[in-house]
């Protein structure tokens, strides 16, 4: 089967997938945030196959999420930084990686997480909440069709 | 390549892609949320072939993202549900969406979104916030190593 296209999908999960589904793409981000700007920093780090890295790293630039900078110390070399849009993607990490904190460790062990800069500590838990500010769980939350932001939905309050 | 296996990765976000890094996978658990129970349902909507279906539905149920429960109407099939451990990917989707929402869509189209049952509106977009409740840029947040649930890290404010 041929790869799908998910560019021009209905549902904007499925085309962010299109974009950054892949185990590595998202992985690169990750490495990305940490500080790795060199095409070495990211393979030392994620240790795949230079060709399978080149590729995608190829990819998020294409898509506007990393662009490529000369390198800071003028030698030859590129170097990779991320994007406003890439820059937007530290939402998703910290939301799979808070979710893979509570469910996939066990308690003791080391592992990384994100935190807030000025204070050394974990950043919050994300909270899902209504427009007015309402904390919602997962069972408040259905799926609607249609663009909210042009044509309000019937039964909107606003 | 054999698949890499991040099941013992110390980053909590390699761990999560291990779970549901794949397209599908994700798109299985978004369908699940839409209301989807029966192989058919998935299978209709994700349109991907039955048996990658079946290989991915069997990888999330033996990974406790969903379960299988008799089916509603007492026939002979079972139907697939989400455990606890797979609504908590809720806001893993959710930040999908609005990412994608965002960068990947021009204004006027039509897109599916995640909204508040109660008024129909879409949830606001997510925040991430510091323990003390700040709002936090990506600039500031950093990269730790080090749970520090169980060993508070130099510097922490409490």
């Amino acid at each position: 089967m041929r790869k799908t296209d998910f560019s021009e999908a209905a549902c904007p999960i499925a085309r962010s997938l299109g974009v950054v589904g892949q185990w590595w793409s998202l992985l690169i981000v990750r490495d990305a945030f940490a500080g790795a700007r060199r095409f070495g920093e990211f393979q030392r780090s994620l240790g795949c196959p230079k060709n399978m890295l080149s590729t995608r790293l190829a990819g998020l630039v294409e898509a506007g999420v990393l662009r490529t900078v000369p390198a800071s110390d003028g030698s030859q070399y590129h170097e990779y930084e991320l994007t406003e849009k890439g820059e937007g993607l530290r939402v998703v990490l910290i939301a799979l990686g808070q979710w893979g904190a509570e469910n996939l460790f066990d308690g003791g062990k080391e592992w990384l997480s994100a935190v807030d800069k000025q204070t050394g500590r974990p950043v919050a838990p994300l909270e899902i909440r209504a427009e007015d500010g309402r904390l919602l769980d997962p069972h408040d939350v259905a799926v609607r069709q249609g663009n909210p932001q042009v044509k309000p939905l019937e039964g909107a309050t606003e």
